[in-house]
């Protein structure tokens, strides 16, 4: 289940000539805080604001030419629409994406604004699938599901192949837990290319459907998820999943409050803006500080993508 | 009166030594926007959080031995005496900084942070001064001013030098005025550098002391500003101001919305966490991009240090 070591350095190659190299930063009043020398891989500053365009590109690129006449689609209404808009759009190809009808406007617009055509449905999964499957039937688009793909999984794991690239031998590395995608191909680039390099991932309480899962040792889905890290509501899937089981080290659960304050700090002393969701590896590194007192420890920035009017409240 | 060429290249020296060579960002977003490619300097991310290090640095390492035993004292409740204070801990000499008693508590515990000695004084020039002069006759001192100093002027200089190495022949390079420190740095920079460049200043216009002073030819001192800048609003000097009547294209001026509305832009498009003096230059740029279409134009960010409740009413 696991990608190829082949895999991964492919998915690199592919990404590498479409996408940003993104900064690696770090702040030494950060790593005072923390006790630790902390490298984030900031894919805020990637293309579309978020890692998922790495996964988006890497998965239509390994789309065969008869595959890519017919277009691609996908649901969401999150950070992988405009990824998968995006793109389609650079690889010259058609994307259709669903995105439920209480999505908010400035993403529509966003997806819209790459040249994607927006299907509007319920809000319901039910809804979103059925939409889906009509479309598929008409044109004979390939669907390309945001989390559950192993090309996506293979393209969001090469944040990670950057990050060690520059920052050899990390002692641990942090990424948040939505739908799996981000961690698992973290935790498969680690697998190959830096080993000794233990994988943590983060997931807010309100929403701990991977914790659940990693402990009962089955998916355990996602109900009624509470968080403002609105990119991390998701459920995991049988592709990510297995390689959770397999090469995550553990997964650390955080309050909210202490998403909003490692959020506060890092816009505070790094003067980066960053979408919740990314605090919440963050949070988990200062949670559990003590462990890693003079580690050398990598952060998966995920993306930087938020409505200003809802950031205000929470500063 | 405007520094040598010799002087701008040791000041680019020695600032190299001791600050960060903070990247150069640019969005495919802005860019549309503006309708030409626009450079954005991120001094933002410089030590202390903006390009006040600069200056700071340079004119501490420009004092004698003798004078450097004696320490150093400057007053400012903003930028500058973070830069003083860390400059000086770095250099390993004494640094007094006098606030105004209503100096926000976050900013002096910053400068105690960085191991300097803080002096609360009543809030008007006078008081500041005074205390300033009696520090002086105890201990001896050097006093640099924030903005009106040749050595600052050297040291600001400096964030131009390094944009001009990665981007060669802009045609207009962007900077905010306050004291005037930062435009006659640029101003100086270019002029060696890149004579080809014309220099924009920009200024709020309820803080216009500059525009007013360039326009007179004479300096016409800033009374009652009123601007969410809060850089911005101390007035030039004379050893900027000649400076910038010599080499400065223009001054243009912009309204409070034009600034809030050029530093949300930066927050969504370029995720970076900016102050609002540093919207400043772009807001300029936005008002005038008519005249800039297809050309390729310099920013500098000034800096990113905001107080997160005084950003949220902004956002």
């Amino acid at each position: 289940m696991v990608p190829t070591r082949n895999e991964m350095l492919n998915a690199g190659e592919k990404v590498s000539k479409f996408l940003h190299r993104t900064p690696i930063l770090s702040s030494t009043g950060l790593n005072k805080i923390t006790g630790c020398q902390v490298f984030f891989k900031c894919e805020n500053f990637q293309k579309t604001g978020s890692y998922k365009s790495r996964g988006a590109t890497n998965a239509i690129l390994n789309l065969s030419d008869k595959q890519k006449e017919k277009g691609v689609i996908t649901h969401s209404s999150g950070n992988f629409a405009q990824a998968i808009a995006l793109s389609a759009k650079n690889l010259g190809i058609e994307a259709t994406i669903v995105m439920p009808e209480n999505a908010p406007r400035v993403k529509k617009d966003a997806v819209l604004g790459y040249g994607a055509r927006v299907i509007v449905c319920e809000s319901t999964l039910a809804a979103r699938e059925a939409a889906v499957e009509k479309e598929i039937k008409k044109s004979g688009a390939s669907f390309i599901h945001p989390s559950n793909d192993l090309m996506v999984i293979q393209g969001q794991g090469t944040a990670f192949m950057e990050l060690n690239e520059e920052i050899e031998n990390m002692d641990a590395v942090f990424a948040p837990i939505g739908g799996g995608g981000l961690i698992a191909g973290t935790a498969t680039s680690v697998h190959y290319f830096s080993p000794k390099t233990e994988v943590y991932g983060a997931e807010p309480s309100g929403a701990d459907d991977a914790w659940q899962s990693f402990h009962a040792g089955r998916i355990i889905p996602q109900t009624n998820p509470q968080t403002i890290a609105d990119g991390l509501r998701t459920s995991l899937g049988n592709f990510n999943f297995p390689i959770i089981q397999q090469l995550v080290k553990d997964i650390i659960l955080v309050e909210e409050e202490e998403i909003i304050s490692a959020m506060k700090l890092i816009y505070e002393r790094m003067k980066i803006v960053i979408e919740p969701s990314s605090a919440v590896a963050f949070a988990a590194l200062i949670k559990e500080r003590e462990k890693f007192k003079n580690k050398k420890v990598g952060i998966i920035i995920s993306g930087g993508n938020i409505d200003l009017k809802a950031l205000a409240p929470l500063l």
